[in-house]
Parts: structure tokens; sequence; C-alpha cells
């Protein structure tokens, strides 16, 4: 096991009716901003749970935060935040809108000139506004994790940043919002929370780190065993919170700690929906089995573990169909012709990464032309 | 799954040559009372690199906290804390050091009159003294937990606490100041570990709750296939590593949310040492396999569950068979007549257990004339 040093300070208020919790955590006499998106929320009656709860401090919103959210959005409710002195965050919605949320509370505070360096890497967080969030959509980890992805429009670039300072400071997580979500949102939530899980667990490294192997089987044997269900009976509480605590492990730092990473299919993925605005889940899976495929003996053990564990079947070749079926059973589908992508796409990627320079992967090896090889078997 | 509200802010410092991060840790200027136990930790090194650490500070110490702490030994600590003005405690040693800790940390800014209050379960803690700790021996999971077992040596009492206020700042978990253990206390923390888990996954509970299942089964695998190895290999690291991390995984409080605890096990076992100064563990090891027998129709889904997929056996009686064997092959025995207990020790703890009038359990239906049955079925 590798050193690490970590600690996850993220309240969890988890279970029916639970919104009005917030009242016992925004400090009385904060100006709270509500942070959202579309409308789904003002449909499912959530909205209308937070402004409730909300009716004893002085708050505003700022809505239109769109699915992998953008720095130029994120900028106008920055400008909002010093406008009306706002000392609070309540961010209301799925991963786009929490992620949003950490960018702005962070670039709120920034005194290094453009908060894009907080971004571009160049420049690191030392202070944010305090925020919490009601969370709509699981899929993410966001709620409990100080990570988020921004994309810059302009640019069409996708890029992550995290700090000590971007944790919520409590996560709402009442499994009946779920109930409303279109069968496209479930499958793509499972989908990212399943790969998210990969990204820590499918390693070259198998056998001495018992722990964590084991925890991340947990979350995973969850998210096969619930996401199909979940897809057939939408308000089967049980299924919803298991999904939505799955989901929430799947990235909240812990099965991580001591292990390599991959984040290769991660990587890879930006880049199609930065130039092609594939929904994030649909190119995880994607990337994924090709990634598996294309690095099956450095992954090996973990792949055949995989198989056994998780699925109940044997080998790797089995093992990446079992993957690519169960992607396919919650509605998201794998190759790059399903969203008439091709080779055009491939070149694109590739040149992108090659111009990085970035060597992806737990093994730094995962190089453009690498890229090329796992998404052509992807076509 | 049952609504719960939970955070856990312990920072864990995890990995070899570890101890000397405690300085980024303690606030500069701090005046330190260092807490420990009896002299294991001066011949094992870790004395001296707490020391060594510590050297920046204006630092005191305080030895002598026994096994199953006294609250008398306690009150010395508080008054030596008064009296120098101390603002950091830096408790070094296994659960009892760090439980102790939790109670002096509580006890010195008790307002309430006798500290004694807080065990006695009239006064809510409503601060304590910021403490962190250097963990020598995994068991309790005390160091990522805001709980603490605290004994008065006066009237053979031994009574639980816990707060919002007593999480440790920090845990270092260095695996190698492991290696010098003797195998008796090996054997303790693995099966108290196992006992842990128990408590809050062997109840009616079956199959709605999937991830804090899984969770819990994730830390019993790891503790079954690297015990009897720690026993035979005290220097393999990995071995030590996982098990260190599964102790504290086994009482952290994120496999108990949203579902039953149990707990029987430790309030009778807790009894069993109070009058006859049985080591923690060995009370468990009595009192487990009782408690799984007499329950057995209760807890049958999940006994059955546990058999097949920790020890890869079939029925009831098998698996507490499989149990009891982990716990023999651990080193600690597990009736009371190892201990030369009888008959007057089981009418001595369901006496005072009929006294209190607690029904133990999850289900609150372990009155003390099971816990009669309990006992007389482990003679």
């Amino acid at each position: 096991m590798e050193n690490f040093i970590y600690a996850n300070p993220v309240k969890i208020i988890f279970g029916r009716d639970t919104i009005n919790e917030i009242v016992n955590e925004i400090p009385q006499g904060s100006k709270v901003l509500m942070t959202y998106g579309g409308g789904s929320i003002r449909n499912n009656g959530v909205y209308d749970q937070a402004a409730k709860a909300l009716s004893g401090y002085e708050w505003y919103e700022f809505s239109g935060i769109e699915p992998n959210p953008h720095y130029e959005t994120c900028m106008k409710a920055v400008a909002l935040i010093k406008e009306k002195g706002i000392d609070f965050i309540l961010a209301v919605g799925g991963g786009s809108v929490l992620d949003a949320t950490k960018f702005i509370a962070a670039a709120v505070c920034f005194e290094g000139g453009d908060p894009w360096q907080i971004l571009s890497g160049r420049s690191e967080v030392k202070k944010a506004l305090p925020f919490g969030d009601i969370l709509t959509l699981p899929a993410t980890g966001s709620e409990m994790n100080a990570g988020a992805v921004i994309t810059r429009a302009e640019t069409q670039e996708k890029l992550a940043f995290g700090s000590a300072y971007t944790y919520p400071k409590f996560s709402v997580l009442d499994p009946t919002v779920t109930y409303s979500l279109p069968p496209r949102q479930i499958g793509n939530g499972v989908v990212d929370a399943f790969v998210h899980v990969m990204e820590q667990y499918l390693t070259y490294n198998e056998g001495s780190v018992l722990l964590q192997d084991h925890m991340a089987e947990a979350i995973v044997k969850t998210l096969v065993v619930e996401g199909p269900k979940a897809l057939v009976a939408p308000t089967d509480y049980d299924v919803r919170a298991n999904l939505m605590w799955a989901s929430t492990w799947a990235l909240n730092g812990w099965i991580s700690q001591g292990v390599p990473e991959d984040w290769a299919t991660h990587m890879i993925g930006h880049e199609i929906t930065a130039f092609y605005g594939l929904d994030h889940a649909q190119t995880l899976a994607i990337v994924l089995p090709g990634v598996m495929t294309v690095l099956k003996e450095q992954k090996r053990k973990k792949i055949i573990r995989l198989g056994k564990e998780v699925f109940g079947t044997d080998g790797i070749d089995n093992t990446i169909r079992a993957v690519e079926n169960f992607f396919e059973k919650m509605g998201v589908k794998t190759h790059l012709s399903d969203y008439d992508l091709g080779d055009e796409a491939i070149a694109k990627v590739a040149g992108r990464l090659n111009k990085r320079g970035w060597k992806l992967g737990e093994c730094h090896n995962v190089t453009a032309d690498l890229v090329k090889e796992i998404l052509i078997i992807r076509k």
C-alpha cells in the first residue's frame, strides 16, 4: 500500500424529506445564492422545497448552468455574488451544477488575476466561499469530493481542478428526488459511477491492497445489481437509495487512497465531449472497453478479478464483453458509430492529446498513438 | 435504508515514516501534552520519534494509562492540563490511550460539575480540547471515531460516551510500528475489529441495503485473510497495512449509516471485563458465538450470508463454527471456562444487566434472561 494523507469532511444528510435540514447547516444571517441548471427542479418540487427552507434568509438565485458547465457561465455568477455580497452558495442539481458551484466559490475568492488560471493549472486555490448542495442526480460523486470539471466554450477545452477548500459543507441526498429523472440520466449516472470505480481499481495493481479493492467491488456490485432495476422501477426507494449512495462512494476519495489510479478513460472522454458535445457517460462507455482491450496485459489480473467478483464470468474477453453489455443494458451506447463519429473524431482527439503531450494512465504509457489504437477498436 | 446524518472529519496520515507529519498538524506555539500507556512505546522507538517531532513545542507527558482506562487516571491528566495550560493533546498508543484522551479532552472543558456525568449519560459534551494521535495498536477504530469507553475502578463500571467534539484532528497510522506487537495483542485487535463489523452487519436486516453490507464484508474479508498471516509474518508490511486500515474502517461510522446496529455482544462483554478484567477481545470472542446461536432465527439471513460471502461455508451452524474457529486461530479463546469463569460470573453479569433494565440488541429484546441463556452456552 502506498502512503497517503486524506480527510473528507463533507456532512452527508441522507434520506426522505431531508431538504429542510439545510436550515441547520447554513449559518443564520447568511446571504445565500441558490445555483441551479434548467427547469427540472421547478417541475419535481425540489426548487419549492429549497425556496421554503431558505425563506428565513436573504437569498438570490442563479440559473442556467449547463451540462459540462461553462467557464463563461460561472463568471456571470461570480459577478452576481460580488454585486450582492453573497456569503454562502446552495447548489441544487447534479454534478454539473455542483462542479460549477465549486469553481464559482473558488473564483470569487481568487486574487491572482483571471480565475481561468485555476483550471489551466497555473494557480492554486487558497480560499473559497462556503457552499452546500442538494443533489438531484446521482452520478459524479461531486457531492462528496473537492473536484470539478469546467468547459471553456470559446476554446473547446474541458479541464479539472480541486482543492482542500472546495469540499461542500454539507450534501443533502434525498433518493425520492431522483424518481422523476429520465432513463437517459439514470443510465448515464450509473455508467459514470461505474467508470469512476474502474479508474481507481482496474490498474496493474492486484493482490496487495485488500480493503480498497474489496470496497471498490462493493460499490460496483451495488451499481450492477441496482442500475437495471432503477430503469424498470423508478419509485423503488431502496433501489434509488442504494444507487445514490454507491455513486457518492464511487468518487469520494476513499477507495483511491494508497493505490494507483488510471483516469485515461476520463481524459480521452473529456476530449470527445469538448469537440462533439456527447454526454460525459456516453464517452466513457465508448472508451473504457477500448482501454481494457488495449491494456489487457497490464491490467490482466484485475480484469480477471473484476469478471469473477462482479460479473460471475471468467477471463479477460468475457469480462470486457460483460462491461459493454452492462453499459448497453443501462441504455448507453458503446461505439463511436452509435453517435455518428468515426475516423475524423479519432484524428481530432488523438491530435489534441498529441499536442498536449500527455501520457495518461496509471503507468503513464497511454500516448496519443495508444489513444488512436483505443478509439479505432471502438468505431 | 434508514435516514442518517453523518460526517467524519478525521485526517488520516497513513504509511511508513509518517510520525514526523504531526508537526504540520499541531498548531505552532501549542503547549502539548503527550499521553501514553506503559513502556512499549519507549522500546519500539515510537516515543523517540514523537519526542523528536515535538521538539519545536513546549510539551509535557502523562503516562500510565491502563488497558480499559480508568476514570481516576484520566482525572489526574485533567489536573495536569489545567496546571500547565495545555492546549493540544497528542495521544500515542492504542484504543485505551485514545479513549482516555477523548475523555480527558472533554473533561477538561466540562463545566457541569463532576465529569463522570459525561459517562453516566446525564450531561452532553459541548466542547473539548483538540487532540491528535499516533496509533500503535490497530483494533478499536478509536483513531477515526468520536467514541470512548472508560472504566470507573471504584464501582467496577465500564461506560461509553461520544460527541461531535471528540474526533481526533488527525491520526497517524504507520503499520511498521505494529511489527513489535506481541501475538496476543494482534489476536485481540483482529477479533475486536471483526466483532465491530458484526455489531453493524449481523442484524435482522438483509437484502435492502446493499452498499453498507458489501462494505462490511470487504472489511471482514480483509481481517479473515490477513489476520492469521500477521501472526506468522510480523514484518510483512502489506499484511500489517491491510489489517491496520481494516481495523480503522471497522468502526469509523460509515458502515453503520442507514442500517440497524446490535452491540449486545459489546455490552455483555464490557460487564465481564468490568468484573473480571478479561481483555476486551476475549470477552467478545466468548459472547458473539452465543449471541449468534440464541438469536439465530432473528439474524438467520445475515448469518447465512456471512458464511457464504466470507467463510465460504453453508448454513447457520457452520458459520457460527467458522467464526469460533477464526477467533481460536487468532489465539483468542472462546469459552468462559478457558478463563476459569462459570456460573458465578454468569449470575453476576446477568444480575447487573437486570438491575440496569437494559434491553440490548437491534430489536431491544436481549434482556437479562436472554443474556443468561447466551452465557450458559458459552461455559
